[in-house]
């Protein structure tokens, strides 16, 4: 089956660098497998759960590890997000990374219906997730958009709780089941496949993520591999 | 059936008081109400979860405001979890309020296998809650006791989450499944009454919170009225 591959989908968080304060370290031989990928003429999309930065932030830093990177090569969930902002008339309260903000530029938060949760980091306050979920259970029918459902992920200085155990809280907290955007959404995976134009069954996903890489990889329809860097303990 | 009964279990936060940064402030008729109680020749145990401050600290604040308490009337989670520490030779890495810390002085902290969690209020940091996770899941099977699980509760100033909702974040990242001190688990209300000498079908839990305060009583074979005040929406 192998000669049937076309694409590879590449998860990027603890396949391709340990991300941390100092902005993070490329792990070995990463790079160049990259560079390899693209050599060999398959086609390859970066498909990231990374809500800490915009992509254009996101791709700067990868390009100074000396990855070949390119905004237009990575499928994140805050830009899918915006899509369905747009397309539902949603006004969102935001509990993101100040980082991530700007990718929100274009749309209307007045006068909020609903939060969006990402991987806000240092902006998980205390003050600020009550005000999220002050905001949240003011709602008739409260609507929570998580970007990603990740558990937790490895930077440099260890172990970090993921967007996934504040969606759980607020989850909690004012009885609703958030609506995911991102890994392991099978729409997520689509529209990265689409973005590379390889069907599921002629792609591979790689990932460090048993859950959100290779199991929602799967439930696509797509091989995946999990890599026994990053979070892999 | 009303002939019948002979104690009173009453929760406290939202029910005799509203709490709040400034300390907080009672509920009209609730300090009379108190005194009616005590004058009725019923019996009568205070049942909280508040773990924002030590026993004694907790009924000096509600002196202050005119109730006619005492601290061996009150029944709350930490002591309870001080027995079950000692019990069973767990050492704590306690995520409480600073002053709660003094409840857990006889234990011992060194070296934790087990991670205490209350309500934590300000202590709910970014960087607490990421040690808090770091040490659960550094154990070979993770043990979580929160002193208890409400969703939230009002204080002066809004509505705030509770203990319940860090919870869910830390059992979901780390895949285990708390132990709850406090209401609504029944040993701790089955404690609460044999402080009275009552048995359940004479009692009545009198509390704001349907699933913690309402259920976990009828749960042990108590009636239970709940208020509209507090929490109530």
């Amino acid at each position: 089956w192998a000669r049937t591959v076309r694409g590879l989908l590449l998860d990027v968080s603890g396949v391709l660098y340990d991300s941390g304060g100092d902005g993070g370290v490329p792990i070995a031989g990463s790079v160049e497998a990259v560079r390899r990928i693209k050599a060999s003429g398959l086609k390859l999309q970066f498909c990231t759960n990374e809500t800490q930065a915009t992509r254009e932030k996101f791709v700067k830093k990868l390009q100074g590890m000396g990855f070949d990177i390119s905004v237009a090569e990575v499928t994140a969930p805050a830009p899918a997000a915006c899509r369905i902002l747009k397309e539902r008339g949603l006004r969102p309260h935001l509990l993101v990374h100040d980082d991530l903000i700007s990718e929100f530029a274009e749309i209307d938060k007045a006068n909020p219906n609903c939060v969006v949760i990402g991987d806000a980091a240092e902006n998980f306050t205390y003050a600020n997730l009550n005000e999220a979920f002050r905001v949240l259970i003011g709602m008739e029918k409260p609507v929570l958009l998580s970007l990603g459902r990740g558990r937790y992920y490895k930077e440099t200085d260890g172990l970090k709780l993921d967007v996934g155990a504040y969606m759980k809280a607020l989850e909690y907290a004012c009885d609703v089941q958030a609506e995911v955007v991102g890994k392991p959404s099978k729409k997520f995976f689509e529209s990265a496949l689409a973005e590379m134009g390889v069907p599921p069954q002629q792609a591979i996903m790689i990932g460090d993520d048993v859950v959100n890489d290779v199991g929602g990889a799967q439930r696509c329809g797509m091989r995946a591999l999990q890599v026994r860097t990053g979070k892999y303990r």
